[in-house]
């Protein structure tokens, strides 16, 4: 497709969010046809699967029920929202992605990565991303930024044992190794303006190699940065 | 696991729901610990799941979504009520499983059958049935049933064209020739009477040649025949 797929990936507290707006406002500034999202995107399909994913009466899901739920939630994000947006050239920048359930269902709650990520095949086809930006940071570290932003509402994955985010950090490792190409690494216990640079730099340099993205010129470092 | 799992498939009109019933009913004479099941099967997350396959609201969704939905009801389905039974030793009669997967999604509706097999083993596992039924009708004539029974409420299966039947009669063709050991024929196009007989026939020496199913002695033709 004639656009670039960028994902953001890592554990609780890595920042991704905050430098994805970052990153969506500069590249806006630079006249790049770009836009951010996160599954399941307020595609109405989506929305209505993860409502049944997230309902707490739903004590008795199966994990590998929750995962091909996650599955269809990402197709049809995908089919709506992301295909229609590569196709019109644009860069899409995507809060999580496949990485995500390898390394959360895959490994940390034991379902294989190998396994989940056959299903996540069914759903991508050949539309692997682009680039993926890792937000490297220790785990330990990561729940305590958490812990020290009052404004930032708990959900229930912020509160399992640091087990469980060693456990995701872990596969994370592994899930880089598997796509070295892709996958780049952002050191995210630094400060928010050194991951932020760091991260638009990545990005920078990668848009400049792939010289897609817009139709206006591109200056990385020009007046609007 | 101790039980006996047992699917039932074919395309539309071929008389297995009845025919179902009828092998139940039997069983039960027999003494035989058996249940009947239907995904979504009265599973709550099931149900769910399929409620939003079947929205008519949802024109857009699509059909990698559908499949993974569909492949999430059947997990929750398996976990909830197939996988206890067969621990308990029962035999389970299951109306349509993966094969209806196969041919349908896989085969008739072009999502390939390597495709959809593969998220079907994520959900399956090393759970493949024992014995699948499969009722053998030429697709007119299951077609020429349906439309004969005023009672049976059409559903959009029903009213696809003929083309669509031929395709999923093909599809379970190649499904066939894939699973040799495990899918066997009912010549689906005698009558009602016969149909039954041959599937009961079937089943019965199935069940002897592995001998569960129940604590009690098997008499497959003794008085309450």
């Amino acid at each position: 497709m004639a656009g670039l797929f960028i994902t953001f990936e890592g554990g609780e507290g890595a920042g991704k969010t905050t430098v994805i707006q970052h990153i969506f406002q500069k590249l806006i500034a630079q006249g790049i046809d770009v836009i951010q999202t996160r599954e399941p995107g307020g595609i109405k399909i989506s929305e209505k699967i993860r409502s049944i994913i997230h309902d707490p009466e739903h004590l008795e899901m199966e994990e590998r029920t929750e995962a091909l739920l996650y599955a269809a939630a990402r197709r049809q994000h995908l089919v709506e929202k992301v295909f229609p947006a590569l196709e019109q050239g644009k860069v899409v920048l995507c809060d999580r992605f496949v990485d995500s359930s390898l390394a959360y269902q895959g490994y940390a709650r034991g379902l294989g990565i190998d396994e989940v990520y056959a299903i996540n095949q069914f759903v991508i086809q050949d539309c692997s991303p682009d680039l993926t930006l890792f937000f490297d940071i220790e785990p330990k570290k990561g729940l305590e930024r958490i812990a020290a932003n009052k404004n930032r509402e708990r959900n229930r994955l912020d509160l399992e044992n640091i087990q469980f985010h060693e456990a995701v950090y872990e596969g994370y490792q592994k899930v880089k190794a598997r796509f070295p190409e892709r996958i780049k690494t952002v050191q995210a216990g630094q400060s928010l303006e050194a991951v932020e640079q760091d991260a638009m730099d990545i990005i920078s340099s990668f848009l400049n190699e792939n010289e897609k993205g817009g139709n206006n010129e591109i200056n990385y470092y020009g007046d609007s940065r």
